[in-house]
């Protein structure tokens, strides 16, 4: 028996593109003999849905997708993802299920029992679990179909759920199982995958072939590495990372093989080609291709610029350097220099003149109190106004160029340089954006060295640098990772060896910032806790902010 | 017996906060010989805590704070919401759980069985529903105890939940039911609780002790109105709405009464206490007290004046003028005298020499292209500017004014007029603008009556009326309302009577303008749909947003 896994990047509602892409994969399959074929979980709508699954009519088409795909069911099964509607009155509307399509007909479906409900994912919003755990059987095989978090659960020894769906299903001795996800990457998640595919292979002594999606939707990106492991948890095959792919695999070949193709996983260049995907999906997926931003001269524009290049190319991007009489030489040339390395166009606007028409207006409200932040903030205003003003002009969407430390403690300034259509480094720690930048340069000196090697600064006001009021970013970082990451509590961060006093003013700005991160522009996710609509938080609330 | 229901305002996090208004509580209860004073759900760490029960710390700070409340219950037994750790390891960390404390005891724990997970809720994010659903006994009285949406499945008939806890617990013949909550306003949703507690008492025929809270938790409002019922569905009495109270009630009072006493609900009455309940909470509970707003002359602005004055009073509310060479001189001397009607400081700075000095440097890359979106957007983004610069050199939070018609179809500038740290008519429809406004009229003309009857204009370019653009408000408002609030299909709002190619026009602007609203601030929820935390959609979708 031949199974075809279809890594592909799907769209959310894009159900004739999706359709199309299918068929495609179905013709290609069909060519290379495969018995089956394989789409991942909600391969029909594109995931997350999120609350378009509320919508009667977005199931309809859903719905008339599945009738489509069934007719191409036709000498090749195919097992798909899409939502069904729950017959039953009570409990949720719908199931997350996987369909068995085969002979123009749907021979099976299996509903997810495991709903994940934690982090970005609001399963149990919009699914009731379901609640049997049978297998198919087609051409003498049979087969336990599961969908996503059903695996991870093996022998129940996941302290999320009180179930173990494949143990129900391996009660009826299948040959193997096909697992069907929607596995978002984090440069953490392809290790933990592994394991867990190696676990259940282990436990049930059968074959197991797993397909995830490939692309990005907005925030979640889908870095694919689908997996194919024999009965002894060899890994048979692990697909590609951020890369489409149809494969063809023998059931016989992966049972006899004692092959274990684990591809490598660095952090910093899985992180580098998520993002550039992201980017590359973000744009493409709403119909844009151009990209513009501010260079500062600083390391996060540098590093978000070159992202860009290499997502869009560099005639897609168009960079603006924005200096104040604030602004250092050198910041201004550095950042020159990128954009000529780059090969991108870039222009000059001084803000000085436009800042002093704001002061002067101000001057009579303002008279005789002190230069201080909402002077800082205004410069950052009008860089993010003149942004905005190219990108309604022109049609290019802004890139917005925030670190993770910088969103964490609130170190940046609303409706200015947190202004963007999309966050493209907010999940990186400062430490990781240089990591990412000496990655970028591992070959060439893309970015200018000085870039790297001065020391960070806002440049809002004469000589400021990061460092007068924030910690050294290696401590800094590590607190907020214990924090954001670890959830740990002051006094378990203070035994790591931190000073009260710090641990407690960082952790004070990451709570009170809460309302500058609700409008943040979705954040490209690249680990386990980024911001957004992962990290829900209250804004009134009052803890750890201080007296 | 005599049974105190508390309805108190908490706020997340604030843990000593919310002990001191419970101990406070609990000695005004034990004065008027109350048996039993009520709390209402997880009062100990306000609702809802969001993504804090993820960490231990808080949930220890929680502990601790029933620990203080338990040796309070002396004399009175004490009912009171809070998180429970599940001893399990299987299933969620936690329950969402009612604590009866007597003796300086816990006698009985009672666990939230269903989780509301749909709209602004998260529960299962959290919390492992329970499973038993005893009764306790307390002097004598046999009570079942149950968390707010336990009692909202009665014989089974939400088509949200396949259990009814209070059919388990009615085996026991319990002699009354005490419900605490945590069920956030909408100006539908008062007459939906009355209903509930009518078919929850009929049922059982025993009387209903419900406790909800009071006051707003950033975009989210509770009303109180909490409510004993008898064995009859009799309304014995309904606390009032948006004011804290804490009132006994004597059991064989409660059921020898026929007395049906219900208080009248008119919508935009409701809706109008609701924004400024949560104007002053949302400055309250962060700690702040003055608040700025851009006053246009128009009506959105107007409103949000007024409930900024009534919710801070005119000295702590700032208005600016800011017009335009667009503006027409009517807007201005409206806004004038709107700030003097409320009494409210204002100021007028107009912004042209700043848009000039934009253009001034925008020239040589804008040269030869027509005046546009990007002209119209620079003039609300030097608004915005100017407004942040007033609020972070005078520390007032900005209230932003953006309706619900015009947030839903992308009719506002980003970083523009979308600014602020809470919007406050952000749930209401255009149509429920003007209701809201002549409302505010209803005894004297606060707002001048100039401002509600003149055309809609933005007033970015010359003569520009919204209406140029947009249908008549009647028609947007009804046709956003069935698609937002009751997600038809296009097909099924046509069967309503209106035009498909406008219906597509306004689905596609409500659709490709997500990006806008992941980025606005929290809007106060007065609606069973409003934007933000309730709204989850995804951007890169392409449902319904043409070709």
């Amino acid at each position: 028996m031949k199974i075809a896994l279809a890594q592909l990047n799907f769209h959310i509602g894009n159900f004739d593109g999706n359709f199309k892409k299918m068929k495609s994969a179905v013709a290609k399959a069909k060519k290379k003999g495969a018995d089956i074929i394989c789409f991942p979980e909600l391969a029909v709508t594109g995931y997350p849905p999120r609350d378009f699954l509320e919508f009667d009519d977005f199931i309809e088409l859903s719905n008339q997708t599945i009738a489509k795909l069934t007719q191409l069911a036709d000498g090749i099964a195919i097992v798909v993802g899409a939502p069904t509607k729950n017959p039953v009155v009570e409990g949720k509307d719908l199931f997350n299920s996987a369909y068995f399509l085969a002979d123009k007909k749907i021979l099976h479906i299996t509903h997810k029992a495991l709903l994940p409900t934690y982090d970005i994912f609001d399963e149990y919003r919009y699914f009731e679990p379901g609640s049997s755990f049978g297998t198919v059987t087609y051409k003498g095989k049979k087969i336990a179909l599961s969908v996503c978090e059903d695996i991870w659960n093996v022998g129940n020894e996941n302290p999320l759920y009180t179930i173990c769906p494949l143990d129900e299903a391996a009660k009826e001795q299948p040959d193997f199982i096909i697992n069907i996800s929607a596995s978002p990457f984090s440069f953490s998640h392809p290790d933990d995958r592994l394991d867990i595919i190696r676990e259940n292979t282990r436990r049930y002594k059968i074959p197991l072939f797993y397909v995830n999606h490939i692309g990005a939707q907005t925030e979640i990106i889908f870095a694919g590495g689908s997996i194919v492991a024999n009965q002894d948890g060899d890994i048979f095959d692990e697909m590609p990372f951020f890369k489409e792919q149809i494969k063809v695999y023998d059931l016989d070949e992966v049972k006899a093989s004692k092959a274990n193709k684990v591809r490598k996983k660095e952090k910093i260049e899985m992180i580098y080609q998520a993002l550039v995907l992201g980017l590359k999906d973000y744009f493409g997926k709403l119909g844009f291709s151009k990209a513009i931003l501010g260079l500062s001269g600083g390391i996060d524009s540098a590093v978000v610029a070159v992202l860009a290049a290499d997502a869009l190319g560099a005639d897609n991007v168009r960079c603006i350097l924005l200096p104040s009489q604030f602004s250092s030489d050198h910041s201004v040339n550095d950042a020159r220099v990128l954009a000529e390395n780059l090969g991108a166009q870039y222009d000059i606007i001084p803000i000085e003149s436009i800042y002093g028409a704001f002061m002067e207006e101000l001057d009579i409200h303002f008279r005789g109190l002190p230069f201080g932040l909402a002077e800082e903030n205004l410069q950052a205003r009008i860089r993010g106004t003149l942004l905005m003003a190219f990108s309604n002009k022109f049609g290019n969407i802004l890139l917005n160029t925030s670190n993770k430390s910088e969103a964490a403690v609130g170190y940046g300034t609303l409706y200015g340089d947190m202004n963007g259509g999309l966050s493209v480094i907010g999940d990186l720690y400062k430490t990781e954006v240089f990591d990412l930048a000496n990655y970028i340069n591992r070959e060439e000196e893309r970015i200018p060295s000085n870039i790297l090697t001065k020391p960070p600064s806002a440049e809002l006001r004469p000589d400021q640098k990061d460092s007068d009021s924030l910690p050294d970013y290696g401590i800094l970082d590590t607190i907020l990772f214990e924090y954001i990451e670890n959830r740990k509590s002051p006094k378990a961060i203070e035994a790591m060896g931190f000073d009260p006093k710090l641990i407690a003013r960082i952790l004070r700005m990451v709570n009170i910032n809460e309302f500058k991160r609700y409008q943040m522009p979705p954040v490209l996710r690249v680990s386990d806790k980024a911001f957004g609509i992962g990290r829900r938080m209250p804004i009134v609330g009052k803890y750890l902010t201080g007296s």
